[in-house]
């Protein structure tokens, strides 16, 4: 394995599917979601048995920098870092990128999201450090990518070419092609053209490579990483970094390098992954009374099935003949949902963002 | 009209289906489930028009009484009736025939419940008063029918034979049979028999005829009631009922006089009704939005219809992608219940009940 392997957790967004439970003050990747833990901390101590804690960085937000770190308490606080505004993941990766650079640009970079759950931690850690050496061996950014178990509209997918010649268990490729989220008949083609993963944001990279390719495909906000890179320990990193945010575009990674870089290698996970991205996937990993309702806290059911019922509240929750449906309720703010029309949940946050009596219940 | 005519509203239930607004501290006839007095309040105010205040009385329980008297700030505190127990109508509508036998047993007396929903003042007043006329001219006791606007299985019904001579505009006839609640194919074939007629539970008779009635039909519970009647006004009172209450069986003034007694009539309603059973008949008598939905207090909605939903906590409830649904929400509890399923909250109040930790929330 490799000994210069980092993990930068992302942990930027909100989660407003997880409404209301997710609120800007108390995003996804805080809660406890699935499993006993925020979602945060399960993602941090699932490397905990290969790569240090003092390995681990989190980029965040200011505002919830403080909250976690208190959720990461084996993490040093100075891993932590806050970007000064929110610029999608191509600013934030390479922000990470400069610092780590300026203490050894040969280090390598797991980049992985904050909020997924992933309960196979050896084959998940076996992915990770089979990356690091594929991504050192051919000097390559390695994406991971996910076999696809249904024809999945809401994911862009990953075209598997040519093998790579590597020793370890884990299968790399190279990229042939990224696919933008594809209409379900696309998506059931690709299913069946049988090389396509689906593309979990998990980025694999040597630092100084990344930097590479910033350069080429970025190259006036490299320059900012590289003041960013040379003041790194400076007293004026804050304002330098404040500086390069203020005029970097907002994009993803995925468009602004790693489908346009040339040395792209896909890696296979053979773990179990789910981006757990709203109410209804609880349903797939949490345990099932005998009516098949997930159930948090207090509540009774007469004649209900297939629901997903979390009470945070003080009191109780009573369902009466309902089925497939998500009730969430914290006592302030209580949600009914479809549990197909999950991901609408977005729609009902945007209507109460909207109403300057109800805001607060989002905030 | 007749100047000796009080009204007796019966007013000792809960109203379990109408968790978790009513409670045993707070049942179905101190809400306002419709309009915006509660039930009781409405069902007082609906008499004042023709009989004063003063003439109007309440049997309850010991429970509810000081917050009925609250509720109904013009009535005489000393109208309130509490019963020591609850022993169901026979034995309630018997102890106020004595109380005001002590008075002036050709007083006529209309009983009412608390908890109906009846819009129609004028010809509601105009049908009360016609049974009173009846019921002297007739020396019987008067019962009010329902025209069935469908086949209900939840009530008995009530087959009218002979007309009865009868100058004023509501149209009476002889009781031929009551007919217990029947299954839907038999309450098909009610309606269609034509002189089928819901049984409401308000009756309309001298106190003198029902007293006999009970003499005939209860003839031992009788010989309580005139305790109770030559104890009226002394200091002992309280205790002669009590007495009388401990042995008083629990029947049903239907069961114990109304389906035996000889000279019975009925009336036929010509006004709008509802006994308020439970809460989809709220959607009934509520304003709507354009998606079919009732709402009161703080809600938002996404592609949802037909719902109802009653947000009296603090906070806010949103619905999402959901159709013909109750949700009620206080903040410390919550039902959400299919519609078409709202008798079952019964069943979830029993559950609730049964349960040490959880039966506060019934309270």
């Amino acid at each position: 394995m490799n000994n210069n392997l980092s993990v930068c957790i992302m942990a930027g967004g909100v989660g407003q599917r997880f409404w209301p439970r997710s609120r800007e003050s108390n995003p996804k990747q805080l809660i406890n979601i699935i499993g006993d833990k925020p979602l945060i901390t399960q993602t941090a101590e699932r490397h905990f048995d290969k790569i240090s804690p003092e390995k681990i960085f989190v980029i965040t937000t200011k505002s919830q920098a403080e909250d976690i770190s208190a959720a990461l308490e084996s993490v040093p606080k100075e891993n932590i870092i806050a970007e000064p505004y929110g610029r999608n993941t191509a600013p934030c990766i390479g922000l990470v990128c400069a610092l780590l650079a300026a203490k050894d640009p040969g280090t390598v970079l797991a980049v992985v999201s904050s909020d997924h759950w992933i309960p196979d931690v050896d084959v998940y850690l076996r992915t990770i450090c089979d990356a690091a050496e594929v991504a050192v061996q051919e000097k390559a950014l390695v994406t991971l990518g996910i076999s696809p178990s249904f024809p999945e509209t809401g994911y862009g997918y990953i075209l598997a070419g040519e093998k790579i010649n590597f020793s370890g268990e884990t299968v790399f490729s190279k990229v042939e092609k990224f696919v933008e989220k594809p209409d379900k008949e696309k998506a059931e083609k690709l299913i069946k053209a049988g090389n396509a993963f689906w593309n979990a944001g998990m980025f694999v990279f040597q630092v100084a490579e990344m930097l590479n390719a910033f350069q080429k495909y970025m190259p006036d906000f490299y320059k900012g990483l590289i003041k960013i890179r040379d003041a790194a320990g400076n007293g004026n990193i804050e304002t330098v970094i404040e500086e390069v945010y203020l005029i970097a575009p907002k994009i993803s990674i995925d468009y602004a390098i790693m489908e346009k870089a040339e040395n792209v290698i896909v890696g296979r996970c053979d773990f179990n992954w789910d981006d757990v991205g709203s109410w209804s996937s609880v349903s797939a990993h949490w345990p099932k009374d005998k009516n098949n309702n997930v159930i948090r806290g207090n509540v009774v059911t007469v004649d209900s099935s297939n629901c997903v019922i979390e009470n945070t509240g003080k009191g109780v929750v009573g369902l009466v003949g309902v089925d497939d449906i998500v009730v969430v309720q914290t006592g302030d703010e209580l949600l009914v949902c479809r549990k197909d029309k999950d991901q609408d949940v977005k729609k009902l946050v945007d209507k109460l963002k909207a109403d300057p009596d109800l805001e607060k219940y989002t905030v």
